[in-house]
């Protein structure tokens, strides 16, 4: 998928939005929706999406960006808050090429531990559930309205 | 350095927001500067950091971090129009161990080419002063304000 393209509505991404698929919720509201990414490259990966459809940065008009930016701030501080690492990287893939698997816009917030390697993205496997419902609920308490 | 802190005012993109040192300078106004990365994990690596003196994604406000966004997607925009990459990764890195090497906030715009491998950070060496120049002026051209 290169970066030209038509948003579509089945993704899995779409699909969580739409209730249709279950996720770890650690925050929502009318902007964006944050949860536990499944294949963690670190513990406590959380991922934030708009809820207007955008495949990508350049597709979320600037009242959008400038409204989930915010919603990326205030999860990575929940995170922070929460699990305490001692870095927090914030990403953002646009395109197959760059990285990018789903094709709805999301920030990735892949907190760092000292002396702990990233995993490769997908590559460290599907994290345990109750694990992740655990850390969602930490990091959803540790949220600044 | 970990995510707390004072920011330190001799930090060297302080110094390149007050001219003391030159950059391949590709946007500015009062909000942000943008300038090319001297030592690209790919061909035409930007960074984009916000006037504000902030460390990290955590000490700048709000409305700072809003209006730096709207930058940043602009000037990643102008990345994609100048040199078409078939990607491009936004990314942001907040203390040392999420591999933050300079501590005033900043956003990185690396453009991904299909087949490409993404060099190390700061690994590939420096860049070629001429080609920065050339792409700097490519890119400046290509944002539109």
């Amino acid at each position: 998928m290169s970066l030209d393209g038509t948003y579509d509505d089945d993704n899995i991404f779409a699909k969580i939005l739409r209730g249709e698929i279950p996720c770890h919720r650690v925050f929502e509201d009318d902007v964006a929706l944050a949860f536990m990414d499944l294949f963690p490259q670190s513990p406590g990966h959380v991922l934030v999406l708009p809820k207007t459809p955008a495949r990508n940065l350049f597709e979320l008009d600037d009242a959008g960006l400038q409204a989930l930016i915010v919603r990326v701030k205030n999860v990575a501080a929940g995170v922070r808050a929460a699990l305490q690492p001692d870095g927090v990287i914030v990403t953002q893939f646009n395109g197959a090429p760059a990285g990018q698997t789903v094709f709805h816009l999301h920030f990735h917030i892949i907190p760092r531990y000292e002396g702990a390697d990233l995993a490769g993205h997908g590559r460290a496997g599907k994290a345990d559930d109750v694990r992740l419902a655990e850390q969602a609920k930490q990091i959803a308490a540790a949220i600044s309205a």
